[in-house]
């Protein structure tokens, strides 16, 4: 299964807010062994936030949207889906039913707009904040504010399902350069795939099967100089 | 002047690293009035980083491309900028004489490829790390550890120029749909541009001109709920 993420907002890439939901996104899909292929952000605009839809719609098996969901005039990520699917916007009884049962909203409480979702697309409560999410065919679209996000995906975290690889990373005090014997002895002998972050120390990050990888970071932490225990 | 951000690596996707380069290469250009309007984090793999590249190359005004660079087997960038631009990858005479001047580094001492860079690309020295970044065309080749792409990017900032925007930000400890009628009266009243960022209390970005936004944010200030002064 391959994914696309797309996170829409302005303050994403002005640098306003480091962009964090795709790193949680990443981790909690790569630990159900689905692989994040594409991650774009986009500008609060429709064409824009469309465009990347339609596109990884069309090359991946699922996208999930996060960001720019709300009654205020930035957030047209619904509108933008809505867009790419050629439907209309259209206010979802069953959210308006949960908001009231849950949050004790009345439909005169709720900002203009707030259940609107695409005509046809189900509907995603928000356990922690306001406004719904929705899926419409393999289009995901969750909030923007991380508690709000992460709680929505756990709505939907078993319809993300591949074939689960063991992790495990191997720290190396030494220059990156002067491991690469060490690389390639690696992936000679053992089948696993080899990543390599370099940054002060090396962190050396060994995926594949759990034994092959465990025989491969046990003969890594051999041929290493590992870095000295913290105080 | 339109910018795309291309970060490449396995590393992001996955979620084991956060993206805070996109995030400072988005402050830094919002500060020089350079709008960023995508940033893509591709996988290593050679297609999709050349893809990535050849779109944004012919859409935007500039790409800067981020991580990738080095000699270890998942280090694909610069063979991929000298794919998409259809280049031989040639080891920079000028690169190994930086190298040799300024960090003592023999050819011999250096891993097989650290010095090779798209034929005719202009190569960007290493004030931190060693595997130098290039420009080739409009495309700025960055290193992928944060403090080795913040001062390779100071080299090259000078090229990056627009017209800088005044900007406020604003708390208010409201719910952001309470605070729609204000932001109308803001956008009728004032000719800035207004952003949201929800989460616990309501952050209201105001961008423009100077005078402009600071009478923008004067209003603002005396009519929303300010959050509590910290203790």
């Amino acid at each position: 299964m391959e994914v696309a993420l797309v996170t829409v907002g302005d303050e994403l890439l002005a640098g306003d807010t480091v962009n964090t939901n795709a790193a949680w996104l990443g981790r909690e899909l790569a630990s159900r062994g689905v692989a994040v292929e594409r991650a774009t952000t986009v500008p609060d605009r429709i064409d824009d936030i469309a465009e990347a839809i339609s596109e990884y719609h069309r090359r991946y098996d699922a996208v999930i949207v996060t960001g720019g969901l709300g009654p205020t005039h930035d957030d047209l990520t619904m509108a933008a889906v809505a867009r790419a699917f050629d439907r209309d916007l259209v206010e979802s009884e069953e959210a308006l039913d949960w908001l009231a049962e849950n949050g004790g909203y009345s439909h005169e409480d709720l900002a203009e707009g707030t259940a609107h979702i695409p005509e046809g697309a189900r509907p995603l409560h928000n356990d922690v904040g306001v406004a719904p999410g929705c899926v419409l065919g393999t289009v995901y679209v969750l909030p923007g504010v991380p508690a709000e996000m992460e709680a929505m995906f756990e709505r939907v975290a078993e319809e993300f399902a591949g074939e689960a690889t063991h992790v495990e990373f191997v720290e190396a005090d030494e220059p990156e350069s002067g491991l690469l014997d060490r690389f390639e002895t690696l992936r000679e002998r053992f089948d696993v795939k080899v990543g390599s972050y370099p940054g002060g120390t090396v962190r050396v990050k060994l995926e594949g099967e759990r034994e092959e990888v465990e025989r491969a970071a046990d003969w890594l932490r051999a041929n290493v100089t590992a870095p000295e225990p913290e105080e």
